[in-house]
């Protein structure tokens, strides 16, 4: 870009008859050449690629630094120079901001961070991350985004031949799961009466949609903001174990029936947040056929076991979903947001139930294949290249890999679990069937007190003030809380291939080193 | 990571009592240590950085190269090795991929790329997302996001501050304003009528909300997504200029009301898409006011023109607005998708509107100040830090250097229009407020033709068939459209600080080369 650098500082000159319209020169402004230094903002990208190397790649990633800085909000603020104002600054200014936000930043490809459902992610796709926020695609059109279409097609359809859709189907990249559920919901209620989208639901009679308490609040979230309700979300029970029980969907939905609602939609989880179940898909795709419903399966975080041989069992059945939410941000390690949602309709439902068909895009006298241009199946006008990152990790470590960083992952879950039998004074709330490890921790001042209400009390402030602790220290970050009958609990989440039974041993030796005094 | 390759290759010893769980081993997993070589990469890691700086950050960006590389869907998927396999491969194979992918995507951030409403991303800018990229912060909560929550308040307060909020409000970022024009539609539809979300648009009266014939085809995506339909839109009438006709919009409010329906919502734009126009937001807000409607500005185009003391006029009375959406990702260049949603109510209506209060992340037992915990203002879970390279490059260059950037672009435009107006064979469509300049080209061979039906539907084919000169020529990119009564005309969009007159003059002599024999 140096020839902008050698551009001519002239001033346009104007005639009079702009001057009509409002507008007039701002003297200032010179129309060639830019007043920013071509050459030290590249030596400024250039120090901050080798900084995130150093910082983040490098180190931010071993076992022997803190997972966390903790500040409180006050101290942080006070920390970094937050304002923003009419001047700008220095670029080694700039990349001590950078410095800045990487040090306080939880670290989030640390071995210690057992957090959430998604850990930092793998080498080969912050690579295309990278990639994609240089070159800044957006997935309107083909036109606009020629590679990425393309890709986002492949990844897609692999992914539908792992959910066993022989004939394929149809899908689109979102930006999070949440985002997929309130697809499901959308397309479940327009395949059923596709008169909503022109004349609102104040056209429908009450529409009901069933999903079990163990869901994710992104189905309630989705039913309130697509003018469902919540209450309109008939919560199903589930059993000791987290899954949905199918005799009571069938309750629910006759309830559902005998108030004059009509039912449309059955969201089942495959691979709860908190507890990590498998709802019984097979049995809830029976129900769903008796009754005509939609059947959505929330794979979000359940949906990497189907590159398992060993483990593709927990979602058997899924072949027989309208739709299905799968995100390969989370166990898959594809970096946030990378999240699928796929639906088995082959006959454009995805797109006639969202498009809007804007002029300005999606011209239908171009040169060129416009089935190419899927933006308009989106809720998005602007849509990040999302699917990139997972291609070009999936390309570079082959199926083979990702199966076995899933088979991975649960065997470091059934190692730790074995663990927490073992010791005194760790108590498993159940068997987990995935890689989310639940369990109290019982300070050795209680472990003689036994099992009441004020036992269980004292065990709900255990985790939270061991949870402040690990914070302060950063020496590890396990999530907590509370869930139904059960007081506030540990729930580790085990995702990263870099886990070894050495870090599985170290979390329950900390939690104790933490909590022992309580 | 170095202790990964050191990491002893153990199998665990599982008691019996796992078997009955479904669980028993796979042998070929490695409980420690990875078979991902890390020091591979590493070094394409480095090498990656290299190529980007190389391909995107210096040579794409330069005059002398090519916008867009085209190639058909059929020959692109030849060229492109798509498939995904078993088995990984070479690192140097992956980047080759990372090569394919930048020289096949359209540049972006090249001087004649005109095509959309934003372009590639400002240095510091792109800086930011790849250090958000290495890190992976996700905005739920303070504790997984301490950086990025407060970063992300300071720039909302600062939006505000430039809307003219003087006692401040709320907001959040969201992917694309898409998005936020949903979130506004939610949130004055749940002040109305807070029961909507529990019990949903059953429970309430035939909603209805206006917007002008201008406006960004989201609007109609939002009310369709939200079960309110899209015919209960009602399209106001636009003047010439592409401005909402406030008249129009109390005829069609009193039209509204007649039929039983509820007014609820006004949706103005600040910068319409096609035309680049600016509601009368002052006299919409005196509408408002009367019939008691929430006053929403789609202000994501046209936004940045509250950063010109020359031009932010052009927003006049935003302040009386209820909600706003602003990208800066389109003219401030802070790279997709970086989206901010802003409400002036400050009694927590956002929060209200969207929360669902999961257990396992807004704990109300936390250890520090729960009110940094924004995450569930939105309506998705995880969220990706869009503020912090809007915040980087804020800091980098200051709001001086924002400022001239948009002047310079509207400078540019003016510049071209008067070129525009000058030369033989070309015709503005309207005066251009901000920098879409919208005109025809028209061939030698039509010129003696009189304005007529035959004449204009010989000129609805040469934006199309120059459309495709160019693209294969990859010599610029120009957006073309019809428009109403409008035949297909170029819409131009100027954004980039790095343009001179000397790329307005080729982006007029390249359509008369390309299009002088139609």
């Amino acid at each position: 870009m140096d020839r902008c650098m050698t551009g001519l500082k002239e001033k346009t000159n104007m005639p009079a008859s702009t001057e009509g319209n409002g507008w007039s020169h701002v003297e200032t402004v010179q129309l060639n050449g830019s007043k920013e230094d071509l050459p030290e903002t590249d030596s400024f990208v250039q120090q901050a690629m080798t900084l995130i190397m150093d910082e983040v790649v490098r180190k931010a990633g071993h076992v022997s630094g803190k997972v966390c800085e903790w500040r409180s909000p006050e101290d942080l603020t006070k920390l970094l120079d937050l304002e923003l104002g009419e001047a700008g600054q220095a670029p080694a200014q700039t990349l001590q901001h950078c410095r800045d936000a990487i040090h306080y930043s939880v670290k989030t490809n640390h071995p210690h961070f057992f957090n959430q459902l998604y850990v930092g992610l793998d080498h080969y796709a912050m690579v295309g991350s990278f990639v994609t926020d240089a070159t800044q695609p957006s997935l309107y059109t083909y036109e606009m985004a020629p590679v990425h279409c393309l890709i986002e097609k492949v990844v897609l359809e692999k992914m539908m031949e792992m959910i066993g859709w022989v004939e394929g189907g149809d899908g689109i990249f979102n930006p999070g799961g949440s985002m997929s559920n309130m697809y499901a919901m959308n397309l479940a209620r327009f395949q059923r009466f596709p008169e909503v989208k022109e004349q609102g639901l104040s056209a429908c009679p009450r529409l009901v949609l069933f999903t079990s308490e163990e869901c994710h609040y992104s189905v309630a979230k989705a039913a309130a903001f697509l003018g469902i309700g919540t209450k309109n979300v008939y919560v199903v029970p589930a059993d000791q174990s987290g899954k949905m029980i199918p005799k009571e969907l069938e309750k629910q939905i006759r309830t559902a029936i005998s108030e004059g609602a009509v039912p449309f939609m059955v969201s089942a989880t495959a691979g709860t947040t908190v507890l990590g179940s498998f709802d019984p898909i097979e049995e809830l795709a029976d129900v769903c056929e008796e009754h005509n419903l939609w059947l959505h399966v929330d794979a979000c975080w359940g949906g990497a076991a189907l590159l398992s041989n060993k483990h593709k069992h927990l979602l058997k059945g899924v072949q027989r979903a309208h739709s299905v939410a799968w995100n390969p941000h989370k166990m898959l390690m594809a970096g946030q947001q990378c999240s699928a949602f796929l639906v088995r309709d082959k006959t454009g439902l995805l797109q006639r139930c969202h498009s809007a068909c804007a002029s300005y895009l999606f011209q239908k006298d171009k040169f060129y294949d416009i089935s190419c241009d899927t933006g308009d199946k989106s809720i998005q006008c602007g849509r990040k290249a999302d699917a990139f990152r997972f291609w070009l990790m999936w390309k570079a470590l082959g199926t083979r890999e990702l199966e076995r960083r899933v088979d991975h992952a649960l065997e470091m879950a059934r190692y730790l679990t074995e663990g927490i039998k073992k010791r005194d004074g760790f108590r498993l709330l159940m068997e987990p069937e995935y890689t989310n490890v639940c369990f109290w921790y019982i300070p050795p001042s209680m472990r003689k007190i036994p099992d009441s209400p004020e036992f269980w009390q004292k065990v709900e402030a255990v985790a939270p003030k061991i949870k402040e602790r690990m914070m302060k220290t950063g020496s590890m970050m396990v999530g907590y809380q509370s869930h139904g009958i059960n007081a506030n609990f540990f729930r580790m989440i085990i995702i990263s291939p870099w886990v070894s039974t050495k870090d599985m041993d170290f979390v329950l030796d900390e939690i104790h080193r933490l909590g022992a005094d309580l």
